[in-house]
């Protein structure tokens, strides 16, 4: 049988189905899991949608966000028969869980590092989010996709795309997401709650961080830092860094930037690349995972260290493609 | 005879065709010009594209784009017997005419305000960009629609919908752009051409920028300012200074954002608006000018000065908005 259809009588048969998201949820995530969610609910199934981390204010505009519960403790979890893991690359993203789930176990996902963790493991690297995969499900289970529906899964595309501006960005996302407005979904209310929604401590933050920049390799490698005191002094909170990598990879001749932030642990690493750089096998040699041009780590070090120990890789990675004596 | 097929005749019949493209030419313009002219170069036909000023330095990587010439006069105009205004809604947008073009003119457009100054007149307001139109045009004319032609096109529509993200969206703008990706544009690319290619000199100065955020009217109104300091020691120039007011502008719950930049005679104000509050009266009692969501006007005051004459009219015309007293 094909997998679609595998996954798509699992679903038939679930009479509840339990959705796992990674932690630091995003719009890819977070809509893929509530599109899944409306449509099971609509036939009449039990679902409960289950994270690490709580929904970012900017994605609460979201049909159904509050179904999204933050749990610490695997004892927490409502498992039902059917346990369903979106958009989510292997069990650590899923901190709260001891092991393998229960019960059969349903794998998402379009990230190219995932572990195949489940039962049934529905992974297609090429997809540019794990919404498209959802909507190609549900296209292929020929359910009704109702307004709610199309705008949770068009904002799945729509940021984990970058707003249609990544490398990931394909003819089958855009071909998407026409289909989706067709069915509901106004990429300007979608575009306005999530980029034009942020507090002022945000815009304070991002200020001090582009404080920051600093640059290597004759301006092909950016990055920038935000520390603790950064967040405390604005009011603000890791969701509110999420975009801003963005800012040192939008100059000019950069090919790799960095967004370094202090966390209670020690200091999380965003990478993303403009092609040349494979940054998810440097963040994979730390410890870490992604996309080739998105990809994050977690390091146990001071902040000072962990530049000093991540931007000499990425100045190695970027002269030995410059040189292009690597394959 | 249907108006594309009577302008897909005159295209045909025509040895030559004069392009012209309104003045501050942006990506549609520039776009819709570009394709149009490949497209009728391909056929064997001359062309020239003609604009008051240059082509900024973020639409240089559009194929061909040393085509548009920089007219002051009309004089320099070489005007084939056929003559095609893009995105032009009247002979103003064209300052180096001093009337109508001799000639068959078409006027292809997409602005609800076009005069209707063609002897053809293409003009479709619900259409996201002009190039949308040209696209729907070739696509009836069942020409060979080239990579170089889909990268312009795409550009135009992409550029114009402020990269999917204005209330111009569509499902039209989607399915066109789906479209052109299939015939060779490159999201990725494009986006990084037009939005990815600041100087890191740009990002400091934002960072400084936005160290100066202020609010006022419990959160409705939200301003920065830059100072000639500010771009000395970040090496910047006023164009670095464009984007800046849609920082506070994506703060939730503002509603009118403003720019103060310091210049050599006094201060530039820049004001935009979400919609309620029409800025185009305040800065026209000024004696700036503008539309009722983005104006601007230029004041002989100090830059701590023109905030408070500022302020407090903007203040006022919120106010006056949120109580609905005003019309």
């Amino acid at each position: 049988m094909d997998l679609y259809q595998a996954v798509i009588s699992e679903l038939e048969k679930a009479p509840g189905v339990t959705i796992l998201i990674h932690k630091s949820p995003d719009g890819d995530a977070i809509g893929s899991a509530l599109a899944l969610a409306l449509v099971l609910e609509a036939r009449g199934k039990e679902t409960a949608i289950y994270c690490w981390d709580g929904v970012p204010y900017y994605y609460r505009f979201l049909p159904g966000w509050q179904r999204v519960r933050k749990v610490k403790e695997e004892g927490e979890v409502v498992f039902h028969p059917l346990v369903v893991g979106l958009d989510s690359s292997d069990l650590g993203r899923l901190p709260f869980l001891r092991d393998k789930p229960p019960g059969t176990v349903i794998n998402i996902d379009h990230h190219p590092t995932n572990t195949r963790w489940g039962d049934l493991n529905l992974v297609e690297p090429q997809a540019s989010a794990t919404g498209e995969i959802v909507f190609g499900l549900l296209e292929r289970w020929e359910v009704e996709i109702t307004p709610h529906v199309a705008t949770a899964l068009y904002t799945a595309i729509f940021t984990d795309t970058g707003g249609f501006r990544f490398s990931n960005t394909t003819d089958t996302s855009l071909l998407c997401c026409y289909k989706l407005v067709d069915l509901g979904a106004v990429p300007y209310e979608i575009a306005t709650n999530v980029y034009e929604s942020y507090s002022s401590g945000r815009m304070r933050l991002l200020g001090l961080a582009l404080g920051t920049l600093s640059m290597a390799a004759g301006g092909g490698v950016a990055w920038v830092v935000v520390t603790r005191e950064m967040m405390e002094t604005t009011g603000t909170g890791p969701e509110d860094t999420e975009e801003f990598v963005n800012f040192p990879k939008s100059i000019r001749g950069v090919e790799v930037a960095l967004l370094f932030r202090e966390t209670e642990e020690g200091v999380k690493v965003s990478f993303r690349s403009k092609g040349r750089v494979d940054v998810a096998a440097i963040a994979a040699s730390l410890g870490g995972g992604g996309h080739k041009a998105a990809a994050g780590c977690d390091l146990d070090l001071s902040l000072d260290a962990a530049v000093e120990r991540v931007i000499p890789l990425v100045e190695e990675a970027l002269s030995c493609c410059l040189s292009s004596t690597c394959s």
